[in-house]
């Protein structure tokens, strides 16, 4: 055990900078390759027209070929007729060669024909090359067709070919070798998907190799290899030696006492930098092992991605002679306080929605070690080094993980969560036209308050009045006075005990819960299953201070489940759901209501109508009364606020 | 020869309706692939996570596990110092699992270690949990990873993996079958890449095969068969009944005489729509055979190429489930007047490029035989039927055929070409950063117009003021008077008569030009080159009356040495380059100097200051001195207005 030194710490775009320049006259070299087979190569040189195209003067339209200025009398008044048998007027269709004494095309609509065809008669004229595709008119031979560094598109092949260019110089595709390592490590397959306990799946590899993919490059998956300096070494050097133009060891890129690769670059080479300022993605390492870049990338998953669309994928464009263009912006208001560490360049992943005709955007929950912020968000903020955090309601700008289009389609939901949410988005996405959802998970009272501040587009609420056993409308009434909402069920579901299976400690009732040997884990101040149980309590004539573990929160049904599985606590109150999920008992105690808020402008929104069209499908139905735990016998229903 | 009649003529919408709902059942299945190899493919179903991740408590940081509120006590006043022989703290790595006892992690930076390190002695206090990556905390077993018709990015392989998940069942690739027919096509390849005289290259099937590719189809090109009925069935029935989820054939879908693919159809199978009001694109036919769509389309590449993206590529996305969301759209100022014939729906493509703080969106020609219209366009301005045209400076909505970012870095050249441009176009795209270059070529003084009226970045110009022998400085004055402008010489290049190689009929001067058995051809009015061809007339004393040919007018250098290769006319005059280009004769004549007009405001721009460094590399320089016909003497100089 070590403290962490990093060797050779760097800003962003300064470690971009030694990289870039280091290799700056890497070269991977051009090959020639089939046109038919070029979509989306890079050319590697100027691309010049061999063929004039078309090569011929040919015929624009199906009809005659005749001289113009024989056509120059014709008129409604005065039709003028053509001779066909002596070749005044020659039958052509289209794309065939102009005769070489014609020099203009009647089209067969505007022509009547004698019985026995032999001749044309017109009432307009023809002037000089019309209905005429002269040669060159779409190409010269020699002229420019691409330059160096065009990105072939679909029609560009059409070019080529047309341009008697069969074949084209393009940039080589990189190679890309990664090595994941970590004695922890193990591989899932489709024949072979247990996790040993203590073992962590290896996914990193899969992701930076599909990240290079997409970039154009092919790729080499070592084995996985243990956290050993010499396996390391030896793995290191033969990736080196190989068919490669780039080297990835991930991770072991950190300065923990089991990190070794920047030790084993310094050995084999040298390093240029250890350890950038961004967050997610410190544990960085750039270096180069005989003349090739060799980068160690951080074992936490969104580290890894985030370093490796830094470093890697910009050395993989330029050496393909892409340009390294900015991912696509946009801007859109912020939903919340933001702080951030001055001194390093932050990355948050944002999921934005078009509330209104704004672009809203909400932070998703950080997390280095968590993939799933990455895979929920839809577009990224950049905290530069110098800011201390973004205030609610600032202007910031995005770079778009999804499309725009995508991202103004989304639905956002915000509030507490159910399972049910997870159904209709299914169906929001297989609908026509489909829409995405996405939700943020902050409790029912912070779903209202998002509602409060047309942050969201709906919430998911189930807050009970402890006076009037109703669900939602007094919360409503007292925290959106000036905003006009339509409040619409979603579902009953159950509430109850979660405890370990076979429920050892015989926990039946709220009374249970005060045994001496019983832990509780309790929902945070604010959620509808903390105001719930709460109220539980009181009916049955029960104190707070008489439940052990009433003062210890957690802030998800999950959380809850996760506290009673790993023994933290003995039980905690939450849906069936979330026992079902870990495969915990599960003791009904009551059921409760859980409604969607929603503003009243909002109504005749697509994204919403769709969604209110899917809550009142049978199918729909029928799904969420499948799931147990869930009564559908008022979902849909509209309650008076 | 037959007059065209549609067999069943339909509105864009009214067509693609149709095909929809014929084929609303069409269902291609799916397949369980390799999460690993998932990348960019569709699920097919909702994706559950099988694990939770992370599967256990967990440290976040390196350094060592305690129980928290052994730690309440430690303070910079009153240091705490842990056990580590008897295990009050235990060492630990980020991603191993935290021992039973324990529910925090004290970072190691944070910690003092005595000599043997049997203790470590910490300043401050950790809160239960912290630094412990709680199990479960990223993803649940049970949770919707991913709703059905989700595409898979490169994160989402990471969250399929850790998630357990190490198949996922996606839509199954579509098989596109394309059969390119007409008597008059050859495949051009690498070995073989002559052109007969009379014949086309065969482009579309790649064309189109590539655009399929794109959409994620997996395609087979049949080889090329002859416009003949009973070769047609034949192959169309082969290719209906292979592994085929949708047959394109290529052309022969209008109406003319050898057009046999709508009655084919109709024999096998059905006709749905035979011919759809957008142009191009008109004579498309839609068809189904034994269950399976059948298409044909259209044989000019343009047509070819709009058919297939509004009618195959939604067929192709919707049967993997992807929503057919519009390409990404974008407003811009039309810097030109559009007609447009009413009662059809036009697809212009538009050069589009940012001016001042603007989008200006200039037509490329039309032409949908020119495949060059497509490949040289950014952009795509769609005019609805019920339109007869759009008005200069209208703000016209447009669909991008090149990223936003690309088509907003765009610099725009219009008026007189030169081929020193295109170069200038290969430098531009090599330089850090790049740019790209478009040209629309109007003619010296259609440039200069193009600058006045702020729809140009700079122009091209040869403009000759016979009173005072001196290029462009009068017509500025002229015609730019209220904007400040920048003039810098591109070239000195030389003018001369381009003739038939072996100069037949012995053209050494303008006076040649007046024989009797000489025919001239012109180029258009204003154009810098017929102002030069009046000047050399006056300075040798000759009247436009005594050249044959004088009033027959090309708008291009390359269209008057195609008039010349073809034989309609003995000479003409142009630049060297094209007569080079047709290996046609060129007997100089004179030499005139190549400006290019930038308005002053324009200068500090990316885009025009990487190509101001560019005219002043010795590089381009003799770059342009060895084309040949050129002079850089004077490249890159200021004139003063």
């Amino acid at each position: 055990m070590k403290r962490k030194i990093y060797l050779d710490m760097h800003s962003l775009e300064d470690a971009q900078n030694i990289f870039h320049n280091t290799f700056a006259n890497y070269s991977i070299g051009a090959e020639s390759i089939n046109a038919r087979n070029s979509y989306d190569r890079i050319t590697a040189e100027p691309v010049i027209a061999n063929f004039s195209s078309p090569a011929f003067h040919g015929a624009a339209m199906d009809g005659f070929a005749v001289i113009a200025e024989e056509t120059f009398t014709a008129s409604d008044d005065f039709p003028l007729t053509l001779d066909i048998q002596n070749s005044q007027a020659i039958p052509i269709n289209t794309g065939y060669p102009l005769p070489a004494d014609k020099n203009a095309v009647i089209m067969v609509e505007h022509v009547i024909l004698s019985e026995n065809h032999s001749q044309a008669t017109i009432r307009a004229p023809v002037f000089p090359w019309q209905n005429v595709r002269k040669a060159g008119e779409d190409i010269i031979a020699t002229e420019l067709l691409f330059p160096t560094n065009h990105r072939i598109s679909p029609p560009d092949i059409g070019a080529l070919l047309t341009a008697g260019c069969p074949e084209v110089k393009v940039w080589k595709k990189p190679h890309v070798t990664i090595i994941p390592t970590g004695s922890e490590l193990v591989h899932i397959s489709p024949t072979n998907h247990q996790l040993e306990q203590g073992k962590t799946v290896e996914s990193n590899s899969a992701v930076l190799a599909a990240m290079a993919q997409k970039s154009g490059a092919e790729t080499l998956i070592s084995p996985i290899i243990s956290d050993d300096y010499n396996t390391i070494k030896d793995n290191l050097l033969k990736a080196v030696h190989s068919k490669t133009d780039i080297v990835i060891i991930n991770a072991g890129s950190s300065a923990g006492s089991a990190d070794y690769t920047a030790s084993v670059i310094k050995e084999l080479g040298e390093v240029l930098v250890h350890g950038v300022t961004i967050m997610p993605g410190k544990p960085t390492i750039l270096g180069i092992i005989d003349q090739k870049p060799v980068v160690g990338n951080p074992g936490y998953p969104v580290s890894a991605i985030i370093s490796f669309e830094n470093f890697v994928i910009p050395f993989l464009k330029r050496i393909q002679g892409v340009p390294n263009n900015r991912v696509q912006t946009t801007t859109a208001i912020l939903a919340k306080n933001i702080p951030s560490r001055g001194g390093i360049e932050e990355f948050r992943r944002m999921i934005t929605g078009k509330i209104g005709n704004q672009l809203i955007t909400v932070p998703v929950k950080k997390g280095a070690g968590a993939i799933t912020t990455m895979t929920r968000a839809n577009s990224m903020l950049r905290i530069p080094a110098s800011s201390e955090g973004i205030v609610k309601h600032s202007q910031v700008s995005l770079e778009l993980l999804r499309p725009l289009p995508h991202v103004e389609r989304t639905l956002i939901c915000t509030g507490s969560h159910d399972l049910c949410l997870d159904v209709i988005r299914d169906f929001l996405n297989t609908s026509t036209p489909s829409f995405p959802l996405a939700s943020t998970h902050v409790g029912s009272l912070g779903g209202i308050m998002a509602i409060k501040e047309k942050m969201t587009h709906i919430a998911g609420s189930h807050l009970l009045d402890p006076q009037t056993g109703e669900y939602n409308i007094s919360y409503i009434k007292r925290f959106l006075k000036d905003t006009d909402v339509t409040l619409i069920t979603l579902t009953h579901r159950q509430q109850g005990f979660m405890v370990l299976p076979g429920n050892p400690k015989n926990i039946k009732s709220t009374k249970d819960l005060t045994k001496d040997n019983v832990t509780f884990i309790n929902r945070q101040a604010g959620s509808g299953t903390r105001v719930l149980f709460d109220y539980e309590l009181d009916k049955v004539n029960l104190d707070s201070d008489e439940i052990n573990g009433y003062e210890n929160e957690e802030y998800t049904h999950m959380a809850v489940a996760v506290s009673v599985l790993s023994g933290k606590a003995d039980a905690g109150l939450g849906i069936m759901a979330a026992a079902k999920a870990l495969k915990l008992d599960f003791i009904p105690l009551t059921e409760e209501r859980y409604d969607l808020v929603i503003p009243s402008s909002f109504l005749q929104l697509d994204n919403i109508r769709q969604m209110l069209d899917i809550i009142n499908k049978k199918e729909f139905k029928e799904k969420i009364a499948a799931m147990g735990g869930y009564s559908v016998r008022e979902t849909g229903n509209q309650i008076i606020v």
